[in-house]
């Protein structure tokens, strides 16, 4: 693996700048019908005039305005019917004075008539009609042209088209429409680790997510994304895919390698078949971003990893697309709010960092969604970025910020819960959609919804959280003003071994001499697994610290249960810790140790929101015991 | 042509709930590369973690961390270096105290290992690696499960799939996803006048404009416009054209018959073949509209004019396409505005009164921008709609209103220009557009800007008013406080007659006796005609009147220039006034009588901005002279 600094990093500005040579629009002409939500590439005149004719625009008679002047109820004017004339007749009728014509909505107006009175105001025998009502000159006529008219610019250059102007347009009789033509964006990713979604996972690999990502931002954009599948990370691989993408996109997008080597390849690729315009941007995330020209087309290699790849095609490669299809440039929204957490940045470039917002009494929060490199799942919960220059080294807890918009509204749920993630969190949100209540959870582990429950952010926190006397929860809540405490349900706590148990683990007395892994420090899991090595090592008149050091992989600490359970099942280890769900589902064996409690702190300023409300009946009902029971919980 | 009152007519609320039985959805599997915009019909487990192994987030060496404790810059710890590890890779390796793994940014981490240094920190002679940092355990790595956990709920049903969300698809491998199918929507319309755009005009004809408009809807709702063209009016036809729908779409709608003849035969049809269940609805615009059902499939008989078309199908129809293809209620956004001018009502029934919004020192003001029934072009210069309850019988100027918004944004224009409508505005509206500001141009006449300068409202007015001396504009603006007036261009009025001027008429003293085609009261044109003929009349010693009526037609009033041209081309008259440009166009004869001054009043307060500053080097450019002078302008 050759490794490479990046070099001359530019700004984001410069690289969007970069692409601008290419920012070309051409025009095609679409069939009326399919015009929605293009965009007009050239100003529309009305050759007709709308009406093309003076057009009755009442169902009634014909009349000279001048004979039914006078008339009211008791003393009709009588005019002779000389005919009827229907929408889409050509009248041959001319009304003279003290006649009349039958007329219908929308047909053409007879000669010598000049105002419509509406049937409603009349009677007739069919020889005859008494006119109830006087009219004057004009009165129920759409004149020619008065809608518009021949010769008249009825839409501009560059005008999106919508359910509005498509009605202009056929009003206008135009059957073909003639638009900016959407460009068609080559999607190709590289990465030997990659496989495309629908398949099975090989150990090592991972799905494709950039090409479905990026290819959705295109659409999004106004493009056509052009799925070309997933390129080996070879120079001559890489070499033939772009250049026969050339051939068939107007921009060719690559993503996928995250490696530095692959980096390298790419860059070196290109500038043997093209040209490098940009090298490496100076922002985080999306460093290691290549920009060049090949065959006269823009190629832009984005960041592998997803969120990296969507911000950069949002930033750099939208605008280029938007432009293409004739999109007018995406008004930024933005939103001030207080940073939620304190924020320390390695400065040195500028950073986007996403957030979710939350609303607090006294103004919004930003709280930053990353969840570690990579995560695809911090896009769900963010819902924009704070941008953050790269002189910045902190951001301190409550200092403020502007907050760029991933949407133009920003959907606060009805319910915010902070805390520690628990699959029986899942069954909550979905039975208070249920309920019509929309729910956002924030992991931030049992410590950090407790915070949030003292700032008055949170709704509610999910914890479980065990104090050195073996006590769950209680103690945690009793000094923290305005909380409630509600219990919730019990999970089951153990030690995870493989499937029948091969190496006949009793419990914790087993665990020195076995490969063991552990989950993080100040989890409740982690907490438990050491008050019980502790227990062992009184028994035994020994340290935990010695204890601790006779079982190899104590120092390896898993993130989550799941982590534990991959683990025992890749043979990396012999036991863990965890709940007795994770390991039904993963089909390994399972030592129950002590019952978990997992509660929640209900905030007492939400106790009168109606989703809180609902929470509580949710907590309560017999479907959410159901629901908890699939998990091996119970209550 | 029989005819039928309305019977029973029902509200909008209660016209939607007649649909309401006919909400339901269903579900179809599309590919995750075409499921952008649609929206999730079932809730997303993951089936897999993500990332499904420990994972290296950086290009570095997978160490055990307590090796690479104390080391720094001076003195680095040595490590032995037993192999490397590339992204897609199963490694076999195992990490011992003392040694270290190259290992690529998204590889799987060896078993023994639990930190990755990053190779920055480092420098290795291929044999051995100097680490100059130490690192924690779990320090760039990203542990099995923690961006995405097996069995955790990554998306509800009913969220809408933009890129964030095709991103977590992908991620937790998804090839295909469970969305709502968009509804299939029939489109026919009936109308014996109508003809598709693209067709050449008949007589009589007008374009069929509301399978467009309303297609064009439906795309907008999220549904699949079918469209089936034009059906005769004919209850075999349209019964045949109605069972043939009900086979192929989920929805049928048709429109297009304006007069009650039309209606009440669809009424009758629908009823022959199925169940009507709402026949009028208690609004205006709409009152026609029919609600019902057929072989179990919702029929909507929307009203014949595209603007009520288009307002029925988005308040009654719009909400169950919505809610078809799983798009959520859209917010209605409004805005509150003061009524710009005084509305008077019919009352009795609800109105959704069109508006365009203008931007005023105080507020926003709300300008009623119908042309008249039915007319399209006023679709454009509306912004949103207010709704008038049934007992109001007039809104009075400065009243204040609510404005139901069409669009998220209101788009107000850099520079507004009210007043007589006129070609040579559409030369400015472009070229202002290549200057890059926008243009919103309201035709309410001469003297209609003129109060609109007055308020304050608009930044410019196009005039051409005529006083009795014969003076042109400047002693109309000459009262108006903060009003400048800048000269225009110079349009000759003068005779339209046919082509080659057959009747041989030389000026206004050949008129008595020819069939004449007279403009509305107050327009400037109309004040010439009659100066003229005052003139005239004072020569031969008699009156105006006397003499208007020795001219047959002087009663009948078209509104434009256009609609003078039309009747003349159309033989329904010999002569009328109006200005050369309309009778070149239409190449009709044209006997000049006078120059007309065309100029702009400018709003004081608006001179110092951009817009108005380029609308002034506008009409001081070479450009604009040249642009008006084909049109047979001059300056």
């Amino acid at each position: 693996m050759s490794r490479k600094e990046f070099r001359r990093l530019v700004s984001l500005e410069d690289a969007r700048k970069a692409l601008e040579p290419f920012y070309r629009r051409s025009a095609e002409s679409v069939p009326l019908g399919e015009c929605y939500g293009r965009t007009l590439a050239e100003d529309v005149y009305s050759r007709v005039d709308v009406p093309g004719f003076d057009r009755a625009s009442m169902d009634g008679y014909a009349v000279k305005a001048a004979d039914t002047w006078g008339a009211d109820e008791e003393s009709p004017r009588t005019l002779k019917l000389i005919g009827a004339i229907h929408a889409g007749d050509r009248p041959t009728l001319a009304v003279e004075a003290g006649t009349a014509a039958e007329i219908a909505t929308g047909a053409v107006m007879p000669a010598g008539a000049n105002a419509v009175v509406m049937v409603e105001n009349t009677d007739s025998d069919g020889s005859y009609v008494n006119v109830r009502k006087p009219v004057t000159p004009g009165e129920n006529v759409m004149h020619t042209g008065a809608d518009v008219m021949m010769g008249e610019l009825v839409l501009r250059k560059d005008t999106r088209l919508t359910s509005r102007e498509v009605s202009v347009l056929a009003a206008v009789g135009l059957d073909y429409v003639n638009v900016y033509r959407m460009p068609i964006v080559a999607i190709m990713s590289t990465g030997n680790e990659l496989t495309p979604p629908g398949t099975r996972l090989e150990p090592g690999q991972i799905y494709d997510v950039n090409a479905y990502a990026v290819g959705a931002g295109v659409r999004e954009s106004g493009g056509i994304p052009l799925y070309l599948g997933i390129v080996r990370d070879t120079p001559e691989e890489f070499r033939k895919a772009v250049l026969d993408a050339t051939k068939k996109a107007d921009i060719i997008l690559t993503s996928g390698s995250t490696s530095a080597g692959s980096s390298d390849m790419m860059f070196s690729t290109v500038g043997s078949v093209g040209r490098i315009l940009v090298h490496g941007i100076k922002i985080k995330p999306g460093k290691p971003t290549i920009i060049g020209e090949v065959e006269g087309k823009p190629f832009i290699g984005l960041p592998g990893y997803p969120s990296s790849a969507l911000t950069i095609f949002n930033e750099v490669v939208a605008p280029m697309v938007r432009h293409m299809s004739g999109r007018r440039d995406k008004a930024i929204r933005e939103a001030s709010a207080r940073m939620a957490l304190r924020v320390t940045l390695e400065g040195g470039r500028e950073v986007l960092l996403p957030v979710g917002l939350l609303r607090a009494p006294e103004g919004l929060y930003a709280y930053p969604v990353e969840k570690g490199s990579g995560a695809v799942s911090a896009l769900l919960d963010a819902d924009g970025y704070v941008e953050i220059g790269e002189e910045a080294r902190v951001i301190e807890e409550g200092e403020p910020v502007k907050v760029r918009l991933f949407s133009d509204e920003i959907a606060f749920p009805d319910l915010l819960i902070i805390g520690s993630h628990c699959l029986g969190i899942d069954a909550i949100v979905r039975m208070m959609a249920d309920r019509g209540y929309t729910v956002r959870s924030i992991n931030v582990g049992s410590m950090g919804g407790l915070r949030a429950i003292r700032k008055g952010i949170a709704d509610v926190a999910g914890i479980h959280l065990l104090d050195e006397s073996g006590t769950y929860n209680e103690p945690f809540v009793r000094d923290i003003p305005g909380a409630v405490l509600v219990k919730g349900y019990i999970r089951e706590q153990g030690l995870i071994v493989a499937r029948g148990n091969p190496l006949n683990i009793k419990g914790i007395a087993d665990l020195p001499g076995r490969r063991f892994i552990n989950r993080t420090k100040g989890s409740g899991t982690r907490t438990l697994l050491d008050l019980e090595l502790k227990k062992l090592a009184d028994e035994r008149h020994t340290t935990l610290k010695a204890l601790a050091e006779s079982i190899p992989g104590y120092d390896v600490e898993a993130k989550t249960h799941s982590a534990v359970a991959s683990a025992i099942l890749t043979g990396k280890a012999d036991v863990g810790l965890g709940i007795k769900t994770v390991a039904d589902q993963n089909g390994l064996g399972f030592i129950p140790l002590r019952d978990e409690e997992y509660d929640f702190v209900i905030n007492k300023n939400s106790l009168d929101k109606p989703a809180v409300r609902a929470l509580l009946d949710v907590l309560s009902s017999s479907e959410f015991k159901l629901s908890i029971g699939r998990l091996g919980y119970r209550v």
